[in-house]
């Protein structure tokens, strides 16, 4: 097992390994005293692995009660958060029990906002099963939810207790999971990490996917702990989540977060003005780990989306662009410009046929 | 004007004097970079107040929306604070805008909570515009909205940016509205300062009800300065709001929250053992404040109600019990026996015809 600890104003571990969700409530015990808790997860998460977990959890001396709500993310709303509060009130939570959180982004989002705000903060614990979540919104404590508006609009910064990921459950994911958290590992690999993006663009990587984890999480780590709050630095983070949220937009999130983030980051590249040959390697590291290049959206329809991103800031938005794998800055560009850099984007990439 | 600064992880100042609601907006610019702002109120005080605060933030170079909710604690729910994050999201505020409460406590936890939320938060500016939230409820950082298994139930600390209280505005208010406020202030008046005590149980301090708020904010400032984040010495605020609050419930809201505080004040005198004449005392500064001294709930209901009351832990609940005017203790009690505490407090006050 991979312990890699967390800096940040609420300290956490997050362990990596296999055969873990067996032993989570074992492990929970060891950095919260068991209490009453609330295990999350969507209903075919829930169907999967809301027993074993539960059983662990009880074993270990916390009463455990159980929230399950329809796969997708189409539930991380308001609607269902209050479903969620309301079932925690029914289960008589107090401030100091628990919210286990078993499932991908939107169950950890989700269920780390009611953490936030259900008797103003509860603890909680991730438990990613999906490599998305895993490798990236399990850690840094960014919880939400959408809102007609935008996405992630309605949130707060919340630490978990501890983050379990158990490896094991990771491999039995669908092939189109995989690829969907491979794409933020992709990202991780362009923004600091060439090793990391040597070991994706061979696409065996499977076998070592608690090094997939590890070094995806170390580099969050660093990030979150440097800019806890999301005021400077952890901008680096959205490398290919400004186009990447806006295609998520425009396709009524029927495209799924790795994959817009995966062509936002090419994407992003292209604005860049990247080589040619870097923009192949990224295109086909993409490929080889089954994600789409080609969005079939146009620049200003994509703009417009975009312009509800809640990282715009008076005016202006930043940017990450890519220098060379492994490397990538920060530029703020008046959001008039955006629609422009969607335009050359997408034109830079027609024109290379990727 | 007086100014008391709050040493909070986020630091603010709190403003008190007369004539400052047509100078809101000039002072709001000293401490926030003029920008898009929410100004929120119910539909009772944006009548009253509104166009005065939004022509002082326009003139200072402020762009204002306005969000008005039916007045009343019934509108502090899920279901207004959607609406109003909605409305925000309409406005196209950022992370770098500003969301102002002018009202009272509604307002004010109800506003504030949606500053905390979102964008995973943005400033806020409280104008209290009642006695009681300008004693209480705008310092100190907790917002909430109420949930169908208990009041405040849902929420976040955050801190404002500035509270602005125009001492003009609170003489204006109606008779039962002072009585409200004036509840709070007995309280910190029994929690710690004496003078403070004798100043209310004469019932004239309208002609100094700046020095009233000052030193309830002050008092609060050094409550809130040591224990942000309410995990100890913060409780000794809840005096009689373990007993109010199973009032306000029973009531269905009908009971004026300063109302229940005050009631409950005296029942945890009560409880606490007081010496008859001490009852006697705040029994009388009470009604000399045009405050009940009795409810018509019996102590079973009150018990049921109280369960629900989110200070409780781990089967105990800490109960904020007067010695003296001007000096209190916590107790730690079993939840079980709350019951008979509810009885012995209600016993105490009939025996002594309160």
């Amino acid at each position: 097992m991979r312990t890699i600890h967390i800096p940040t104003s609420h300290e956490y571990d997050v362990l990596i390994g296999e055969g873990l969700l067996d032993k989570s409530g074992e492990l929970t015990r060891k950095a919260v005293k068991p209490c009453r808790c609330m295990l999350v997860s969507d209903d075919t998460v829930d169907e999967l692995y809301g027993d074993r977990a539960q059983i662990s959890f009880t074993y270990s001396g916390f009463e455990v009660d159980r929230f399950a709500f329809p796969a997708g993310e189409a539930s991380k709303n308001l609607d269902t958060l209050r479903d969620l509060l309301n079932a925690m009130g029914e289960a008589r939570l107090s401030r100091s029990d628990l919210v286990v959180a078993l499932g991908g982004g939107v169950t950890g989002d989700m269920a780390g906002f009611a953490a936030a705000i259900y008797a103003r903060g509860v603890r909680f614990v991730q438990v990613p099963t999906t490599l998305l979540a895993a490798v990236d919104s399990s850690v840094g404590g960014k919880t939400a939810v959408d809102m007609p508006f935008g996405k992630n609009m309605v949130g707060a910064f919340h630490q978990p207790s501890l983050v379990i990921t158990d490896t094991d459950v990771l491999r039995e994911l669908p092939k189109e999971q995989l690829s969907n958290g491979a794409a933020e590992a992709i990202k991780c690999g362009v923004l600091e990490d060439p090793a990391l993006f040597a070991l994706l663009e061979r696409g065996d990587w499977q076998e070592r996917i608690d090094e997939v984890v590890a070094r995806c999480v170390a580099y969050k780590r660093d990030v979150v702990a440097g800019d806890e709050f999301d005021t400077g630095s952890r901008a680096f983070l959205n490398l290919g989540h400004t186009f990447g949220h806006a295609i998520e937009v425009c396709s009524s999130l029927q495209i799924l977060h790795g994959q817009a983030v995966g062509i936002g980051t090419l994407m992003a590249a292209a604005a860049a003005d990247c080589p040619e040959a870097m923009l192949r390697r990224l295109a086909d590291c993409l490929k080889t780990n089954g994600l789409p290049t080609r969005c079939r959206f146009g620049a200003e329809e994509l703009a417009r989306a975009a312009l509800n991103d809640k990282k715009r800031a008076g005016g202006e938005i930043t940017l990450v662009l890519p220098e060379a794998i492994g490397k990538c800055r920060l530029e703020r560009i008046p959001v008039s410009r955006l629609p422009a850099c969607f335009e050359k984007a997408l034109n830079a990439l027609e024109a290379l046929d990727l």
